[in-house]
């Protein structure tokens, strides 16, 4: 045997509270260790049809739905690329890390790129979108955040759709953070492309981004004068997989849409307006901690994610020892800023499976316990005893 | 609960036994349903270097190696996007159904593509690869399929590499099908980049693929005018999250991940030359068998692949209907012909946990019921006996 095998493979457990992944619930964890079937097999397609049928419900749609492989990152690809030809102009609402990475990607694929920013941490200004829709004619796509991970601010997604539609143009959404944790109505908010990622409220695994295409959209894609430049993020060539036809493309992750396919069953089982309510709960009862901590949440009460929640790292504190401390001591992941909010924030995740009253104590235990060596004092108990009476009023079913 | 919750998650169980993918080992199934941690975890990144390690090992190289989110194909686009430029000339051996997926991919991204075309089921004519790098200048880059998975033949990779370096130009090959079940020297024949896949004879799963690229590639890489018009798919971006820095990029499958871990320790563990041996010994086997039930082997013994082999359909026999009997009645999956194949062979994957020989009785016996129902009469336990014969001289190790 080569010197270099390695041993018995081993991770250390982590409770992830970051910005995602999140943790797996044991159930998709065994779905995922199902001896798999061939992608081309009519007893696999039965699977994909389920998941079609569920996406549909969460998403609220009529419209075909579909698994992309990759990440959250490639349904965002997948959109752009199917969605834009070079030389046509994108309008991208940009208020946080993500959008920025959008804005990278459509200049890859030689759109003309209109940025439109707006206050990170803020709600999208409405009217700095419609100048530039005025002020822009043939704009083919405006795209916007619904849940911007970076910032942990819920955005107006209906009303930026609006504003698209009126002005002629495309409207695609990123739902990877809101998807089963926050509502989205992509037929009643006339969305023509959104993308989400199982690793978030879906207590499922990283790997596909599950997505929505309107007929309006379907139409774009199937009308280009060029195919996209990305063959395997061609949305009609996955479409043309994931329809009725099921027509031979790439191979399919198939353990991770079996995985997929138990993470959307229990979301439905559990009900999606239950599920968003559960992850409202928690929020509120981590958020009632945090404060009790005397720690400041930065994102002002009325736009603030659930899923979500962006705490104000105090002055004169470390942020990544602070970080490094709760993963090292108490196995707890939780998020840094990223881009203008580096250093300068934490973000906690409490989504799909790390939405429950027993990651919500252990974090603010934790803090409790690591926080006094940096320097900031709290009352012993203070976090946990806030977020318990939360709990108490109503308490929280966690599937 | 909406009316359209599926039922418990079931699928029936199959015998693996087409192209790909073929079954997962168990122990792979088993690292995969392993609670995750985060991607930027150092815990993670030991799983990464170890990847990292055990690729090197089997593609016999120091060079770069790291995973592609996506399948086999996102592999291939990886390479074509990221090393070449629009209006770059490449040429590409064609001798099946896959490299001219390799054209289509090409011409989206906008290269001057050179197609050319060698027999399908012969082994590439490398005097009309000279000829076209004699009359084409300034060809960046030459791309080939080792083992072409809709033909069955092996390529003799070490010369085309030679021609297109002695031209000055990059050399990409296709290591899908043959990774770990036939050798490999990726520095020893001078590859600029290689991309493979776990679900083949790895007996991992299905979602990612396994690349190297080589110090002049990542050059070429690094030295563009403009970044690759896809982000996703950039191995810059990608090298700099799989190398010492792991740097931020999208999110990882991290259950995929931890399962082709596994799959290389387990490969590894067996010995890559000692795998290779057992893929040559069950297809030798199986061939034996398949002989001896009359059927015919159209690909030349000298460069026949042993982990696929193609096998005839007899004259007047209905492909699909032998095929869908073998699944229906026998829960064995078998691949039917591609493109100028279509109809009239069979693909018969002997690769990873299919190279066994449990698999080739099972299917062979499964052949002598089904084939007289068509028409074609097979002396009974003529291919079990003939297979058997060659298992009894040598035994086979299944790990």
């Amino acid at each position: 045997m080569p010197e270099f095998v390695p041993g018995p493979f081993s991770v250390p457990r982590r409770t992830l509270m970051g910005p995602g992944p999140l943790n797996i619930h044991p159930r998709v964890l065994r779905a995922m260790s199902t001896p798999i079937t061939g992608y081309l097999d009519t007893a696999y397609f039965k699977v994909l049809d389920e998941v079609v049928e569920m996406l549909r419900h969460v998403y609220q749609t009529t419209a075909r739905t579909m698994a992309v492989s990759g990440s959250g990152s490639a349904g965002m690809e997948a959109g752009l690329t199917s969605l834009l030809e070079p030389g046509q102009k994108v309008i991208i609402c940009s208020y946080g890390y993500f959008c920025e990475r959008m804005v990278s990607m459509a200049e890859r694929i030689g759109a003309e790129v209109i940025q439109v920013r707006s206050e990170w941490g803020r709600v999208m200004d409405r009217a700095l979108l419609r100048t530039a829709l005025e002020r822009n004619k043939d704009v083919r796509l405006v795209t916007a955040i619904q849940a911007e991970t970076s910032t942990g601010v819920l955005q107006p997604v209906a009303e930026l759709s609006k504003l698209a539609h009126d002005h002629g143009a495309l409207f695609m959404v990123d739902c990877v953070t809101s998807f089963a944790g926050a509502e989205i109505k992509f037929d009643g908010w006339d969305i023509d492309y959104a993308y989400s990622a199982p690793q978030k409220c879906l207590a499922g695994p990283p790997g596909v981004s599950l997505v929505a295409l309107s007929e309006r959209g379907m139409q774009a894609v199937r009308g280009r004068k060029r195919p996209p430049s990305s063959w395997c993020f061609d949305l009609g060539l996955i479409a043309d997989y994931w329809g009725p036809e099921h027509k031979h493309h790439h191979t399919s992750p198939i353990p991770l849409i079996f995985g997929v396919r138990e993470a959307l069953a229990m979301a439905l089982e559990e009900g999606v307006p239950q599920r968003i309510e559960r992850h409202a709960r928690v929020a509120e009862a981590f958020r009632a901690g945090v404060t009790a901590l005397g720690l400041r949440l930065p994102i002002p009460p009325d736009s603030r994610l659930n899923q979500l929640t962006v705490i104000g790292v105090p002055a004169g504190i470390d942020d990544q020892k602070v970080r490094q401390q709760l993963l090292d001591h108490h196995g707890i992941e939780i998020g840094r800023g990223l881009g203008q909010f580096q250093g300068k924030v934490w973000r906690v995740g409490l989504m799909g499976e790390s939405s429950q009253p027993a990651n919500v104590l252990a974090l603010l235990s934790a803090l409790e316990r690591v926080l006094p060596e940096f320097g900031h004092e709290v009352a012993s108990g203070a976090g946990v005893t806030a977020a318990s009476r939360v709990f108490a009023e109503k308490p929280v079913q966690v599937p």
